[in-house]
């Protein structure tokens, strides 16, 4: 059994990851560190582990050695912490935003800080398996992507890779979330009352995840987001105009081939019944990405849409799926649950 | 104009009393009183008073005098303050559990500390206008009762008046409520994720609100309360058993004559329809406190219901029916919104 | 008092405008129009308006004359009708989408059939006061606009007229909105385990209302819209490109002095606070529409961002408002409800 | 593999017990029977099973023979079938209500019609492993209880079990359920914008499911019924007095012994954290039936509290769980997915 730690275990993504973790058959748990909760039961903060484990949250000096380590810390967190972590685990899966986008520059300007180790930021491979899989076989650094960013870059990937539409106009990106996106630390703005049933602009220009989508498909992406009435769920819709002469028969194809080996991402664009695009209500406590797309023929202005469920496959979940094929193990291990219907 | 001031105007009921006042016909706002915010501008805390007053929160020294003050403080801060305020304004209408219950051994067992005002419980008129509103007229202290207390009370009130239930036997109730009824300030347990859709019992056995309930009928009342997805409303339903002999004649005829010239108060139980028994979703921001009831004839078991908006009927727009009979105004004074259909 | 009748009273649109005129000073409800419910009572579909009225809804033939009726009819129904209520009615306001479009060639584009009445086309006054309050005091036909075309005109507009925006690059909408947009006929798609939660993209491209923004701003809109969990609320957001040299105070200044005196539109950008865009969360059963707007500096990428209830200023408040202006009488007679914080 | 169908497959529960059954290792789906959909692929109705399943739904007359049956049908429908398929299936599992009833008086009371295979409800094991495990290993005829039901028994069984409370009285229930308990069909009632954020009391007095109770527990059960906004989940909180002389501790023993063997029953009643009693938020798409109760020391009143999803351990997850016992297969077997948090 490969022993694993994670970091920030009290937190959303730290709960996903020990309920994936704890689950999966190659796998052990041998610390939930949390610098808040240190000897008490992860079942006290997590309830949905009650019977499953008796694991201690526990100080991360207690963790002394591991084959894996999993970073869900808040952003800024991992770079400070990174040293100790590569001595320490021959594996390390990053969870913040820290290790995402590889230019220093570009870093200032989403974060509002100084990069803290950027001698390692070409170390780290995207923890994208539909872009990056190979790289991944061999990766012992991880930076697994922003939520919606993945959704975004999944729904324009096939696009960009055949080339089918104009990226040197930009693409403009539409992100809508739930409120488990922000975290588990209390404060007035997720109060209940406050959150409950909200539209949120809370990012109406340059929401961070852009920089991540523009690094990865190499274009000009604009996003916004906004939190809806959810608690999980991130649905990213994406604008661009094809390229003269594209047509239907190409977007198909293109989204057909990209995705068809992909154990986690299915295309979902439909003329009937009710969930015909991609929609994170039946994604919950599911890895999988849907995405889907329709066009204006007569504009030819297309609309591609990538929903998930933030917590899983826009974080833990997609953590162990880059685990999985680190260590050579089937790609689903852990990672079956297909979603409910109705939720 | 009547000269009105808010103490604990930044919470949720002091916003709501903000919101009936500032529209008032015969009140001015002299101030909105807020420990959190003095300076602060009232609609940044109550965005949707933006457009509708330039009002700014206070300091409670920045009250000199006022006509009436209402007290919408933490339990436990009226009876504190009491004797300041009676100085300063000819009518205190408190929202506080702190005068609620007229018997300071009751009051110890419910709210965990000793009584710091006694010699005022008797100066209290409670404020319920259907049991009290002669007592009202006079009243120079009101004591607006608990949102879920008044939901139980008026869905009793007719079966007690008319002799109808085994009292007895005592009373079993069950009241849900939204999440508004905890109040402003953040916490882990009313952050949104955790909230969100629950089915939270808080009180399991002897809710607070029983007590008032107790006093209000002369039964022993027992009541369980459950959080439930919603940020207003509350329902109360009360189990009881008829005494025997009466039928369902009995029921109708004394809800009918209990409640009607009720301006506030609608008896709803209805063979068809969606909405046949009290629902708080078309409540929000109305006055109304529907009330209904049902009857397993098999048994004589009765079920009766209350449902209302705890900011306003199970709160700020009680009070302010207060003010109106105190003040012998029209009872309806600033009362009027009907409430959304659908919402 | 104005006689007034409402076409399509049992439906939501129909429900608010009834909600409103009841209680509107200058006003007198001849008929509640349904061809479903005729006979039966009013407050049995609108159970909010219980106690407040003891009308019966009536067949279309019961209704001899009126000074005004509301058309809050299914698309299309409004062009067969229209003779008919002309000849009855001095003032008509229509809320379908049969007269909004003034060119019949959009029309079949976007309604899927013909136009019925396109003489009548040019006779109707587009029911949008912040464009348009001068036709409309003078108009014997007004066609209120589609909920989400008012949000993003209300968003785009001070842009268009102040010349800031690259219009002809076009604009990109992405709207969002609430379950009761979809009407109160019960079917497969609204049904609440179906669509609870749901981020429903219901058109991807192509969204109807697309062609009134167009229409009325003089630009090439793209619009897309998705349902999700809210049953009121509207939120639309522009996606647009400020012309070189245009800076943030030409922004500041345009939305000021375009709104100034709108008795319904709130300019809302803030820096601070929980509410610091345009969010339907409060608005709800208010006439408000709030706007805003957020720049990304680097860029020149603007985002602006209207929102509303749908079934007020998305429909029946502006209804409402429209009627105000033609008669002469105070703007906000009727609509001075100012939404709901929390909720 | 045995090979198993599901007669009802397009309804909530058909839909769940096909996502429980796909998954199952030691089963074969071999028939999802619907009459509304014959040819159609089943994840164009259970949209979540996408990529899991290639299969069609079928109409009754394509499964010739299997070795298990699900009835996931309406009321009064399987007890038309039975004979069907008692002749083709080696085991039947019903979900309806039709023989959960042991009485053919009681079922014409709370059905509202005559029974119609009364000669077969003494060969019905009732599918509630917690009570029956030992009946349920030679059974080839199982009445799955209803959802609340099933709440409300394990809530009191250890009670009554340990002759703790005053069974004489009677015990008063109070269930709540989300939309999904409705079923799949859609009507006025619940439409979205009508259900959502509702409470209704659609079962004033006497809900169906008080029967089963009685009947299982040997007591006079009386319950009502709310709905709440929520899709899945139910929680039954049940009230009754301690005999004179019980305690806490005896309370603590009873149902810890009751249920510390078994796989799906968590005793939950905690003192800190959020989620200290049952709640249905946490348990969705699981087969826990958490249990919990608390006691009011100075009445000797008791509440206890079973919570559960409504589609899972309430339905298609106890189904499962009692063909595993049926089978000798591990009780676990397809039930492992622990639950959500947040959700």
């Amino acid at each position: 059994m490969m022993r694993v730690a994670v970091a920030g275990a009290a937190g959303y993504i730290g709960g996903e990851l020990l309920r994936l973790l704890i689950a999966h058959p190659e796998v052990e748990v041998v610390g939930a560190i949390s610098s808040r909760f240190p000897g008490k039961r992860v079942d006290g903060v997590h309830p949905n582990l009650r019977a499953s484990t008796d694991l201690l949250f526990c100080s991360v000096d207690e963790v002394a050695e591991c084959d894996v380590v999993f970073l869900a810390l808040p952003h800024r967190a991992a770079m400070t912490q990174i040293e100790h972590w590569i001595q320490r685990a021959k594996l390390v899966v990053d969870l913040t935003g820290d290790f995402r986008l590889n230019d220093t520059k570009t870093f200032a300007r989403y974060y509002g800080s100084e990069h803290q180790a950027p001698h390692l930021l070409d170390s780290f491979v995207p923890g994208l398996p539909e872009l990056h899989r190979e790289r991944l076989r061999g990766a012992d650094l991880i930076s697994v992507p922003g939520c919606m960013a993945t959704a975004g870059v999944l729904a324009l990937h096939p696009l960009v890779a055949h080339d089918l539409i104009d990226t040197e106009a930009g693409v403009q990106l539409d992100a809508r979330t739930g409120s488990s996106g922000s975290g588990s630390t209390a404060g007035p703005a997720n109060l209940h009352a406050e959150r409950s049933g909200a539209m949120r602009v809370f990012a109406p220009t340059s929401h961070r995840h852009e920089a991540e989508i523009s690094q990865h498909l190499g274009l000009s992406a604009a996003m916004t987001a906004t939190g809806v009435e959810a608690v999980r769920g991130v649905q990213t819709i994406a604008h661009s105009t094809l390229r003269p002469g594209v047509g239907k028969l190409d977007l198909r194809r293109a989204f057909r081939q990209q995705y068809a080996e992909e154990p986690f991402v299915r295309v979902v664009a439909h003329q009937r019944g009710i969930f015909r695009y991609p929609d994170p209500k039946i994604l919950l406590g599911s890895n999988y990405c849907d995405v889907g797309y329709a066009l204006d023929e007569e504009t030819g202005r297309l609309t591609s849409i990538g929903a998930l469920d933030n917590l899983v496959k826009g974080g833990a979940g997609n953590a162990v799926q880059c685990l999985n094929i680190r260590m050579g193990w089937p790609e689903t291990f852990g990672l079956t649950f297909p979603g409910l219907h109705p939720l």
